[in-house]
C-alpha cells in the first residue's frame, strides 16, 4: 500500500482536511470581491487570538521574516538592545540585531535554561528594545513571558516577542501582558502551511518604528499598517495561505483559546509521561508550561539521524532532531496545533519501536498507559 | 448555480488542476525525506526556465521581496544607481532603492512608455547597479531587456532586472544576455499561488553583495546561496507552494519554453485584436513583445470601477484597472500563464457585454472573429 505518513514535528504541523480543502481552490485576487471577506475574518480573528487591540500585522514569509520586520522597524543603529537567548532561535535574533546595527547586550541562557525574569530586568536597563522568546522551539521551554515582559516594561523598553510556536498553544496576552510586539508564523499552532507571519504592534511601537532610519520595504511596518486600516496589503499576498489561516483561526476560536491551552498542557503532560516510562531523560522542562513541543535526550548508544530515518522509512513517522549545539544529542516531538492524545501515544509507539529496532534498553509496554495516565482522560 | 469564476488578471493568474492538487496535500517536513526531491526538482527547473547556470535564490515572499533582495544585497549607501521606469513598478524599484540609501538617478519615462537602450546607456555611465524592469505589469509594456542589459554592462554596472511578469511569458536569456539578477515571482507565467519569490544572481552580483553593508537577514543573498548549495533552506519553505511549483514548472518545461512564448506572443496578438475591433484604443503598445498584458483605455464616458464590479457580479469575471496614474484610466486583461485562445474569447465577451451594459458605443460581434484570426489558429 501507499505509505501513510505520520507528521510529529514541532512545525509545519498537521493540517487539518478543512484547512487542505481549500488551499486547493481555483485562484482569486487579492484584491477582488471574493478574497476581501476572508482577509477581513483573518485580520479581526488574528487580534482575537493574539488578544490584542492593535494590528497584527501579515507577511507574506516565514516567521523569521515577520521577527525580522521588528528588527528591521525598530533598530536605530547603535542604540542598545537586549537580546535573551537560551537556544537556537534566541541566538538567532541576537545576530539578527547585531546585523541591523544595534548595540546589542546578548543574555545567553545555556541551552534548555529558562531566563530569569529578575536578570532580565537587571539587564535591560538602558536598552530600548527588550527581545525575547516565549517559546524556544529548539529546546521545548517556554518561558514566563508575562514576568520577562513586566522586567522589560520596568525598565523603560519596549519588548518584542518571539512567540512564533506559542500563539495558540499556551497563553500569550499581548495587550494584558504589555508585550509590544508579537510575532508568530502560520506553520505552528496555528494549523497553516508555513508562508505567513505576523507581528502584533502595539502604538508605542509603531510610533518608535516611524523614527528609525533603518533602510526595510517589504517589512515596513507602517506601509503594511496603512494598508490593512483600508482593507489592502501593500504586496500580493500568498492568496491560499490567507484562506487557509481563516479556516484554522476559526477552528481554533471554534474550540476556544482557553480549551486549546488546556489541550496543549495535557498533550505535553502525556508525552513527558511516556517519555519518561520509557526510562528516557527529558531534554525540555518537565512542567505545564512546556507544552509546545518535547525534547529528549538521546541515549549515548542512539544515532539520531539514523533513528530518524529508521522512523520515517519502515513507520511513515517524521519526528526532528536537534538544532546547533543540540544537533545529534535529542530528539523533538511537536505536540502543537492539530494534535490529540492519539497522535501522541502514536508518536510514543514509533519512538519505542525505533528505539527497540536501534538496540537501545528501554522499558517496554509502558509508555502508553503513562500518556494516557498523564493526560487523564478521565477528568475531560 | 453556484457562481463560475473566471480570472483574467496578470496575476495571481489561474491555476492548473495539477497544481491545485498538490496544495492540498498533507503537511510535509521542509526537511525532511519527502521534501527534497521536489524541492531539489524546483531549484533544477527554476535554472532552465531562468536560462542560466547559476544559483536562483528562492525566498518566501512577493515578487517584491525577492526584489528588494537585490537592492538590499547590492546596495552600499552613497553609491550610484540608476533606475529606469515607465510605470508602477519602475516607480517602486526607485522609491526602495532610495529608502536603502542609493545615491538614484532615476531615469523616469511616462507610463506606457518603452525605455530606449541608448538613452539608458548614456544615463549608465558611473552607477554600480542599474535596475530595470523587464515586464511592467501596469502598463503591458515588454521592454527590450536585451538591449538594456548590453547597455548597462556597457557602462560596467550590474544590471537587475524585474522579469517578475515575463520569465516563461517572454524570453529572458539571463545568461546569454549577461543579466546579472532577474526576479521573478510564483504567481505569473509560472502558474503557483503568490508566495514565492526568485533571484537567479551571477557571480559578480554574488560578489559585489559579499562587499555591502547594507543589513539584511531574510533576503540576505549569500545565506540562501550557501543552504541551497547543501539542498537546505535558511528559513521554513512556504512547503505547499514549493510542491506546487514543481508541478507548474513541470508543466512549463513540458509544453517547451519556446512553444509557452510563441503561444503569449499569439494571445496577445488575440486580445489586441479583438479590443481594436470593438473600436476601443489600446494603452498598452500594440506590438508582439507586449505579450503578457494588455491594458487598454477606459473610453471617457466608462466608471472603470463600476465596469469591473458588474463584470464580477453578473458574469464572475475577475478584471483588473489601472495602478497608480493609470487608476480609472484603463482595464487590463491578463494573457499570461496558464490562458489558451478560449480564456481570450471569454475575457473578450465580457468586456464586450459589460461596456454595453455601461452604455459604451462599441462595435458588437466583431471582438471574437478578430482574435481569432489575429491568433491564427490556422497556422498551429
Amino acid at each position: 500500500m501507499p505509505g501513510k505518513h505520520y507528521l510529529f514535528t514541532p512545525g509545519p504541523t498537521p493540517l487539518p482536511p478543512e484547512v487542505r480543502e481549500v488551499l486547493a481552490r481555483p485562484a482569486i485576487h487579492p484584491r477582488g470581491p471574493d478574497f476581501l471577506p476572508p482577509y477581513e475574518r483573518v485580520l479581526g480573528r488574528l487580534k482575537e487570538v493574539f488578544r490584542t487591540e492593535h494590528d497584527v500585522l501579515l507577511f507574506s514569509s516565514s516567521g523569521t521574516g515577520a521577527f525580522e520586520s521588528a528588527v528591521a522597524n525598530l533598530t536605530e543603529p547603535g542604540e542598545h538592545a537586549l537580546v535573551v537567548s537560551s537556544g537556537h532561535f534566541g541566538e538567532r535574533w541576537a545576530a539578527m540585531a547585531t546585523r541591523y546595527g544595534a548595540d546589542v547586550d546578548h543574555l545567553r541562557y545555556a541551552w534548555g535554561e529558562t531566563p530569569d525574569p529578575d536578570e532580565v530586568r537587571a539587564r535591560a536597563a538602558g536598552a530600548a528594545v527588550v527581545y525575547v522568546v516565549h517559546s524556544e522551539t529548539s529546546t521545548g521551554v517556554v518561558s514566563d513571558v508575562q514576568a520577562l515582559g513586566a522586567a522589560d516594561k520596568d525598565a523603560g523598553a519596549l519588548v518584542v516577542v518571539d512567540a512564533i510556536s506559542s500563539v495558540g498553544a499556551v497563553p500569550c496576552e499581548t495587550d494584558a501582558w504589555g508585550l509590544d510586539v508579537v510575532v508568530c508564523g502560520s506553520q505552528k499552532a496555528l494549523m497553516t502551511p508555513p508562508g505567513l507571519g505576523f507581528a502584533s504592534v502595539s502604538p508605542a511601537a509603531l510610533a518608535k518604528a516611524r523614527e528609525t532610519t533603518t533602510p526595510r520595504f517589504y517589512f515596513d511596518w507602517e506601509r503594511t499598517h496603512q494598508a490593512q486600516a483600508k482593507l489592502d496589503a501593500p504586496f500580493t499576498l500568498a492568496v491560499p495561505l490567507v484562506l487557509g489561516l481563516d479556516v484554522a483561526l476559526g477552528l481554533l476560536l471554534r474550540e476556544g483559546l482557553d480549551a486549546a491551552f488546556e489541550r496543549h498542557v495535557r498533550l505535553g503532560r502525556a508525552t513527558r509521561g511516556g517519555i519518561k516510562a520509557m526510562g528516557l531523560e527529558l531534554a525540555s522542562p518537565d512542567e505545564d508550561r512546556s507544552a509546545v513541543v518535547t525534547a529528549v535526550h538521546a541515549p549515548d548508544e542512539l544515532d539520531v539521524s539514523a533513528f530518524l530515518l529508521d522512523l520515517h522509512e519502515r513507520l511513515g513517522v517524521q519526528l526532528i532532531g536537534g538544532q546547533g549545539e543540540w544537533s545529534g544529542k535529542v530528539f523533538r516531538i511537536g505536540h502543537l496545533g492539530w494534535f490529540d492524545i492519539l497522535d501522541i501515544t502514536t508518536a510514543l509507539t514509533a519512538v519505542e519501536d525505533g528505539l527497540a529496532a536501534a538496540g537501545v534498553e528501554i522499558e517496554r509496554g509502558v509508555a502508553i498507559p503513562a500518556a494516557l495516565g498523564a493526560y487523564d482522560v478521565a477528568r475531560v
